[in-house]
């Protein structure tokens, strides 16, 4: 959830960690205003550091507070809050900090609504923005310039589509569900039959149903259901540029990062992660708390909780060649090896 | 070509037999009014099945009929269609139950339209369309909302294009051609020279090309020619999220599943498949009926017809770790190998 | 620079020469109208000449005249124009026929522009295009139909936005930018933070700072940075269907083919080329001068200059499987080996 609308005035830690909890170590009192990176905050904004690895920024950042683990406490003189997880904590100063602007309600003179629409009063409509016929937009949602919304489809309350997303007919999306530019819901899945060597298409039937608290990046498509549907559980995040093809079912807070490919009909576990441009074969389930790694792809089914990793290793290109051409040889080398074996133990045998 | 509009009512299998072919086995009396799922499907909705896999499926199947091929004839009691190719007859099936939205033939209000375009009369141009000089837009083509129309474009007749589609300038689009939305046709392919460190750009002054009975997945981007066209010839199918290149050829009914990239000048044969996320790298030529898997890379011209396969397999994180080290030391395993054999040779020689 | 709009009429050899560079053996009186390619050019096109593979083309092609480097002038009797750089020579003469069309300054009566906007005089605003409050477009800058340009964003002079670009609120675009269709500039980073199992947002308050003579090509993505901005120095060079993650740093004149993806906090370095469909993980230092093969994995950073790849070789599908499985082996493979050494060696050395 984030903060009430309204931008958060300058704070004393004191303050801050009245609403937000954690402990605080050094002046109480000092006051930041905004929040920053390690490396390029001022003195009146509040970082935080958890990854061991940036030691030495922590040492020099010019940041007037910080936020650290426990662990971290003795590593830094600056005003600190100290709590557990501080990577979540700071999203919170940050949302704190950088609330959503406020909310316009109303059609834009420049939108087109179907008459049979059903518009919240207090949603707001963007210029050039086509809802269609039968759709329903929930309050407190916006639905920006440029969006394409289709017949019949049922947008939850407190959403926010970017400009340009394109939502086809008949899915339906929850409550607090972000959808950046450009991405495209319930077009159709892939489904063709082959005939006489031309192709038929399979009319694509199901819809899209997208759970609560779901974000999708930039660009990113999710097909609708050949015949069932294709499922978003709750709290799911999608980077940019994902593809999810038709009839996936993906299970309620898993994070994918971007260029992500889920082939047709993959069940994806609950809390799950899946690394940047990965891809997972069709027909397959996964896991609860399954971790892929980028650059893999998943081509059989995972039972058991874990990380699991096929990236290929690179290297300057003329060691690279040396040693890939021998990947198309590995047979012959393993064949090599074992008739070495073999001559070795006649070998051993008749000399002993 | 889908079946005309107006959905079908409840038919019996004689009926459905009638129309389509097929041999009734069981009760050929029995109604249906949709397809379905084996998993999903209830007593009014006809299913089908041919991969051996879902045989447990079959067995469990609450649908009311279902289509298989004569080898399964007798996995079922259900009311059956039995069929060669049950895959085929299911997407008739389905189109027939599933017709296309019925056309609403006329420019919107709200679209732009320049004076120079011509459209035909029963083609209907959406709202915040825009459709531009000396475009022609064919009989009974549907261009939806916020679609974008370049100039001395021809799209032919009965095509879909769903919103937010963009078809740059002089681009040649034929007929029952569907784009889904967020296709970019005719972007500038990807032409620079280097010159003193810095890009020149080459204007990219080729078209695109596309064939009868085309259908592009949402978000994929076809480039125009840098001088020659790129072109799709008829039947070609393609996924969501592809990139094809300047100056690529794409032979007849060859059909690539999502994420995959071609890059420049390539010639794809004709009834070729390509598995998602693969890379075909530029200049190659690739024969008829060749089929890549997923994700691999193909870095050469293939001129024999058959199934190629270039996946790096995922394993446990910590076995992968300890393989994949090995990987980049193989010319050195390799070295060792010879060195032994070298070794026993010269031993078996003195030993005897 | 592209030559200043009119497209240059038929021009001799000699009056090529006169404005371009370069010398003339053969005929210096030939007129050429067009470029064309080695392959389809005709008699009144020029094409150029520059990689020893197309050798057999230079000797069939019916152009009028070609472009060749030095060590090609014996190689053709066609009128020719020699130059160290044929293919940057090429750019200029395309440029020199091909110039981009003719600006049409002024705003769409079907656009939408805000009241706080700053549109320079000789802009083109297209139809539909939505300009947000206290956005500045500059000087003979086309924003395209349905273009949305988000409040405070900074467009500099010579512009050209196709149709359906997004670019999000505070972003700054430099000079003689190209950003082709569906391109999204400034969504958010992929910033979450887990709590207790589920995901909060980092809200991304950085930017997308643009230079000046960048091009982005269709459907790529550019998050906007966490708390400090993603850059794109001046020159850069970027395909289709990219993604750059949030507080990505590009270095001037680095070009990416399609389908690349840099995960968040990478820094490349300048004059990079970087293959199509590679991949750079987050938080890398990538050196000035670096060129990632396509289809490579970058796992570290890179701090010498020089050629990398990592792509996993094809190979027909039974070969491939055979070889591949050995993969997931490789340790036992090694350990076999080294086994063999040592009871060889023990061997030797019993038996001398």
């Amino acid at each position: 959830m984030r903060a009430t609308p309204g931008r958060a005035g300058p704070l004393s830690l004191e303050a801050l960690v009245s609403r937000l909890g954690g402990r605080i170590a050094g002046d109480a009192g000092k006051i930041v205003q905004q929040v920053g990176s390690l490396e390029s905050a001022g003195a009146d904004q509040i970082a935080f550091f958890s990854n061991p690895r940036y030691k030495a920024q922590l040492g020099d950042t010019r940041a007037g507070a910080v936020v650290v683990p426990p662990s971290a406490e003795g590593l830094t003189d600056l005003p600190r809050i100290v709590t557990d997880n501080p990577y979540a904590y700071f999203a919170r100063l940050s949302q704190l900090f950088n609330p959503d602007r406020e909310l316009r309600p109303g059609i834009h003179k420049d939108a087109t609504v179907a008459e049979g629409a059903r518009i919240a009063s207090t949603a707001e409509i963007g210029a050039g923005a086509v809802i269609s016929d039968r759709a329903v937009i929930g309050e407190g949602t916006i639905i920006s310039a440029g969006c394409h919304i289709g017949e019949d489809v049922e947008i939850g309350a407190g959403c926010k589509l970017y400009p340009s997303v394109v939502v086809y007919h008949r899915c339906r999306i929850g409550a607090r569900v972000t959808l950046h530019s450009g991405v495209v819901i319930g077009a159709d899945g892939f489904g063709i039959a082959e005939e006489d060597g031309r192709w038929l298409k399979i009319p694509q039937v199901g819809r899209v149903i997208i759970g609560d608290d779901v974000e999708v990046g930039a660009n990113t498509t999710i097909d609708r259901g050949a015949i069932d549907d294709t499922v978003l559980e709750e709290g799911v995040k999608l980077d940019n540029q994902i593809q999810i093809g038709h009839n996936c079912r993906i299970g309620a807070h898993t994070a994918m990062a971007g260029c992500v490919a889920v082939a047709g009909s993959a069940k994806i576990g609950r809390s799950c992660t899946i690394g940047a441009a990965s891809l997972i074969l069709g027909h397959l389930t996964i896991a609860d708390e399954v971790h892929v790694s980028a650059a893999t792809v998943i081509s059989r089914s995972i039972r058991q909780k874990g990380t699991y990793t096929g990236m290929y290793p690179f290297d300057e290109h003329a060691s690279w060649a040396k040693n890939t051409a021998l990947v198309r040889h590995l047979s012959e080398l393993a064949d090599r090896v074992k008739s070495l074996e073999q001559r070795l133990h006649d070998k051993e045998k008749k000399n002993g």
